[in-house]
């Protein structure tokens, strides 16, 4: 990269950059967008476009800038708006079991800017921190950022494996190390879909309190469960201070909105407020939120659970139909992921450059690993593709699936 | 702040903490927005709130969500909206004599985080930055924040002092330390209100260069000239890529939309992208600032460059009338910001709380200054103010100054 960018940096330009840009990986994670729908996409975790609420949320800021237009497009508290927040403790309270105060709540430009800002307030480079392993992609980047040296965790049906966490731990004990927190999905992990039982839950939350650590508990698809009985969130299970909770309303009211928030205790809360120097998160944006959030989301989010339900099993009968024998895949409760291991042959990154130019596109396991394994592994999101095209996507992944294995058992 | 503080955070979460989060100051910049207003405040760099333009704000969010509510609700490019990019290059060769490309911009939320996000690009902790001083406090706090070690240059009634900026680089160079950048405004300076003569931008940007330096010009107040001729933005004078221009629309269509740019050497503005993983700075806000920046800006930049003028020079009157002698003060050609030099005797944080007792608020020097000198200096912001409060607001400070005076000169 470095090479390859010389020629169009100032002279000396790279001396100057921090250890974090010299670090950074070559290319933003999402560019393009204004062309993303070109190609039947399972890559990204976006929302179904035709769900997005864009007529209620024009009504909604409507009313908000008739009534406190002057507030809406002032700067805000480094907090958040302070509205959002009490419209966020009622909601937290009803759906997620979490009993929150002001002092507890953070709001973010969406789950991204509060991971990114949890890292600033905890990791110096080259601090050590605990993950699952596959995670969320822009998770492996944001601690790629930081310096961070990332333990790996793996992933079973059940979430996050417990017994090789505790061993980690107790080697980085061993060693004198005290990771500075552990990061989790419990619900519909991505990139796996795996959902936590209630058991690993409680051993995650003992694991870390041993640890003497924080667990980052990260649940950007909590509202978005279509089957089982919901499990209590691992902040509801903890009454010391270990855990911190991520949410986002990118899932529900729409990424564009760029909200989310933390949970954690008052005093961290306050740290990450005083580093975030930025006049305020999206205030506009926090007001409308403010005004929809309470008599709409619910409702917003029945119909959302319609479309992905509906989604997912498109895709499941999708791939029983064109998987080439000796694959296995995921089946989430809820969320936007489906994770499929394929033969091991099967280098899912090389492969794809051909499935894109049949105009389909889903995400390497690869990207979802600290290390870059996964070669024979790939996530789809069924959240963004319309119904009817779900199939023949799936259909041109298998078919590419299937030729690369003839070409590598020799039978072609 | 340990000692008050240890008490509500978790056993070992001081230790968890990064060295920015240990470091921070303890509260955040902005917090009790809710209840800004009810004093005369001359604190904050705050646009006049009636003139925040709610109404069209409102009916060119309609559009939008009409239009492409499926795009502004989304996920966006981690470099912006490209549509509000468009728009800012055509605005940026209009006003500010910029001819800028796509891959020169980056948009972020609001100027605050354009300059965080250079702090995390080029600064690692106690790396050295040279900055005016006095500068805007949150870039004070920014710089605090990562751990800078900061060179202070003065500035006069031309901008900042270039025959103490030639010595002290010289100095470091001596000393073998290249600065990470020299941080300057050229237009209405925050606190001074200084603008920088032609002369100063030309010398300030060799010296900058011959530093191997990078010039970060922060212009948040450019549009808000109501006096003078316009000067050359330093950006226009540079042809070698030593100058990262910030800009923002705070100022102009409101803070509460949360959208600034740097516009920098395309490998810069790259590698800055890449580490700022968010999903899209403020993408709703960002479609409707795309669509009401290129009819509705000027028009609104007129109306509050008439505004601000009336204030101004509503508060040089009162200056005039209730400053005990031996005050100075600087008439702005533009921008938020008038700065008051006191006699030597007054201590401007000692006597702020006897102003706020009687229902004024200024921001005392010392924040504007890395070393917290200034004790005799406060900023006024003429911008928040009401025309009919300036004045009464003008005269307490005086008469609390005045007494302040004689109790130190023991004339009680």
């Amino acid at each position: 990269m470095t090479l390859q960018t010389e020629a169009t940096q100032p002279a000396g330009l790279e001396s100057l950059l921090s250890r974090r840009a010299r670090h950074v990986g070559s290319d933003p994670l999402l560019q393009g967008m204004d062309r993303v729908g070109q190609r039947i996409s399972f890559i990204f975790g976006f929302p179904d476009p035709a769900s997005l609420p864009a007529d209620e949320v024009a009504s909604t800021t409507a009313d908000v800038l008739r009534e406190r237009g002057r507030a809406a497009l002032q700067y805000g508290d480094n907090a958040g708006y302070s509205g959002l927040i009490d419209a966020l403790i009622a909601k937290l309270a009803r759906d997620q079991g979490i009993e929150a105060k002001r002092d507890n709540i953070l709001i973010t430009a969406g789950g991204s800017q509060a991971l990114d800002l949890l890292l600033d307030a905890l990791v110096d480079w080259g601090d050590t921190i605990v993950s699952e392993m596959p995670t969320w992609l822009g998770a492996v980047q944001a601690f790629r950022n930081v310096g961070a040296n990332i333990v790996s965790i793996p992933v079973d049906h059940q979430g996050i494996d417990v017994a090789v966490l505790a061993r980690e731990l107790g080697r980085l004990r061993d060693m004198g190390v005290t990771p500075k927190f552990i990061y989790a999905n419990a619900n519909f992990q991505n990139p796996t879909g795996a959902t936590m039982s209630r058991r690993r839950r409680q051993e995650l939350l003992a694991l870390a309190r041993s640890a003497n650590t924080l667990l980052i508990e990260d649940d950007a698809y909590f509202d978005l469960r279509y089957e089982g009985e919901p499990l209590p969130t691992i902040y509801s299970l903890d009454h010391d201070g270990t855990v911190v909770y991520m949410g986002t309303l990118s899932k529900t009211m729409g990424p564009g909105m760029r909200l989310g928030w933390i949970v954690g205790p008052p005093e961290l809360v306050r740290r990450v407020s005083a580093l975030k120097v930025d006049g305020g998160t999206n205030v506009f944006g926090a007001h409308v939120a403010a005004d929809w959030l309470p008599e709409r989301l619910l409702p917003h989010v029945q119909r959302l659970r319609e479309v992905y339900r509906r989604r997912r099993d498109l895709m499941i009968a999708a791939l029983e139909q064109h998987m080439p024998p000796g694959s296995t895949w995921t089946v989430p409760d809820g969320g936007f992921f489906i994770w499929v291991t394929l033969p091991e042959e099967i280098d899912t990154k090389r492969m794809h450059p051909q499935v894109q130019e049949l105009g389909v596109e889903y995400l390497p396991g690869p990207a979802c690993f600290a290390e870059g394994t996964g070669a024979n592994q790939l996530r789809l999101s069924y959240s963004f593709v319309e119904d009817d095209l779900i199939e023949p996507g799936i259909r041109v992944i298998g078919e590419v699936a299937a030729a690369e294995l003839r070409e590598a058992r020799g039978a072609v």
